[in-house]
């Protein structure tokens, strides 16, 4: 991270809503180190040993008093919240729609109500465009997701939009690529390269979807939270940037370097029907961050992912993940 | 209308929802013209005299089981509804979505569940663009609006898209200019052309939002149902048309031809400030629906005013207009 920010987010007041998660066990420490008050919102942490000392609103997103009450006296607000699992909002649009994405658009109007001054919306570089017409996508690219979890990522930004032209609000959203890095809990249904990460070291077959040929852009958390913070602090003009390597890497391609950086070959390989949420390719144009933010990302491919492994390693969450899966047999849902 | 329009929509099974409103009060007699079985759905009809004989189910759009039961066996459904007041969706934007939105979200699950094959969808070709950079306004420039009720129409295209793509639903999105004509209620804040027309018949003051120079896309109403119809047999590959005159005319001009189709002149006109919602100026290319639909806008602007006089003038709804409105004014609320 560059010198500079430190300085630019020294004493910021900063709410992160849904702290607890993979992207917020990675951005809470990174704004306490540039020196701003981090406040955190959401479900108990799963990791809180990342996580610097912080006050911690344990609440539920769509609990208006207490988003009400902990926005209070915020400079800057981070948004990792709303429609988390894409799973959810395929299955009941509709009920997202009530839920996650009503609760987005009224968290606009407490911003609003408490005055704070900026928001950095975490959107999805991966959903929104839709099907490419051309690669990589540029931010003007047209938005037609073919997935109802892009289609709320889609609104949230509209609205983002309506309140930065109506109020003020100084909002930067970042459509992000496939972040990837340590925290990212594998057994959740997100997070191609953890779950794949973790089938490889409890010996199970990888289960892909469709013929392994689907390309993604995949970002490390690391250079996705350097991006934040400069978003936090960043005065241009552009509201909407996309946040990627700007490389796309098909899924046999990172079961090939998830099999070189854990020393493992031979990956018993199980193919399933392709999903119809699912893109054939998406690999962003990042010219505009790196023009506008000065970014640019630093973490090797392969330095990455064999981060990643450390820690899947060394932090439980393998067993965790087979205690949960037994769990859930024995319940009758698996 | 064409003669094989006629053929076409013969005994097509069709539910109108939204048919008690002013578009609805238009197309129902024309889809019964065409040959096509109509039924209604919504709040009960303004002017039923309007109507040709049809069943009709009396009840909210949010009511799933009367919803599902109407669309049983039914090949094409025309959406009226969903947000339909923009005021509603700016004042409570999350209520909206709650509401109208995901209402919207859930139609097209119970379309699917019902086997229809076919959905009409008016959307709002004065919201769903925002500023513009170009004009006319193509349907491929970028969607930005600048009003929660154009995002939300915005929304409810993308789902359909959605279910275009996934289940095969035929939906046709018409980004609707501003409609007129007969049976548009001059008292409900909608309808630029019958609210003027109202007050100048009736003695009052016009009120005009900003400095009366915005400029407006305006469309009769016959000529937007003939493109409806159209719309209803369409077997080309554009989800999304305008439909609009193409021709962009000021507030001050409407003011005038109004007054020069009344017979009036020195119209007393009341500025007050311009309101967040409203884009300068929204003129649609119709280029694609021309070709496309075959259809052309064929009610000349004079001719289509007069005929909005004449029914305003006959009809009745400027004394229930001066009781409303006393009514309104006796209960404190005016």
């Amino acid at each position: 991270m560059e010198r500079d920010l430190v300085g630019r987010l020294a004493g910021a007041e900063c709410l992160v809503l849904g702290a607890g998660g993979f992207i917020g066990a990675n951005l809470c420490p990174a704004l306490a180190r540039a020196g701003a008050v981090v406040h955190g919102f959401g479900r108990a942490p799963a990791h809180p040993e990342a996580l610097p000392p912080m006050p911690w609103t344990d609440a539920e997103f769509q609990d208006r008093a207490a988003l009400a009450e902990a926005l209070g006296g915020k400079d800057v607000v981070f948004h990792l919240l709303g429609g988390s699992i894409p799973d959810l909002a395929e299955r009941d649009p509709a009920e997202d729609l009530r839920g996650n994405a009503a609760a987005s658009v009224e968290l606009l109007e407490l911003c609003r109500a408490a005055g704070v001054k900026r928001m950095v919306f975490i959107s999805s570089g991966g959903t929104v465009y839709g099907m490419p017409r051309r690669l990589p996508i540029p931010e003007d690219h047209p938005t037609d997701p073919i997935s109802a979890y892009g289609i709320h990522k889609l609104l949230v930004e509209k609205h983002l939009g309506l309140q930065a032209r109506r109020n003020g609000l100084q909002a930067v959203v970042l459509r992000a690529a496939n972040p990837y890095g340590p925290y990212q809990n594998p057994h959740r249904g997100q997070g191609v390269i953890a779950a794949l990460m973790a089938r490889r070291l409890s010996g199970q077959p990888v289960e892909i979807w469709g013929d392994g040929r689907v390309v993604r852009d995949f970002l490390h958390v690391d250079d996705m939270v350097d991006a934040m913070l400069r978003a936090a602090v960043y005065a241009g003009p552009h509201r909407v940037m996309n946040l990627g390597s700007g490389i796309g890497r098909s899924i046999l391609e990172v079961v090939a370097a998830v099999d070189q950086v854990l020393g493992l070959e031979g990956a018993d390989l199980v193919f399933r029907p392709g999903r119809a949420v699912d893109v054939p390719v998406n690999v962003l144009d990042v010219s505009l961050i790196r023009r506008e933010l000065g970014w640019t990302p630093r973490t090797g491919w392969l330095e990455g992912l064999r981060g990643t492994a450390d820690w899947l390693r060394q932090s439980g969450v393998l067993g965790a993940g087979r205690q949960d899966e037994r769990a859930r047999a024995l319940r009758g849902c698996a």
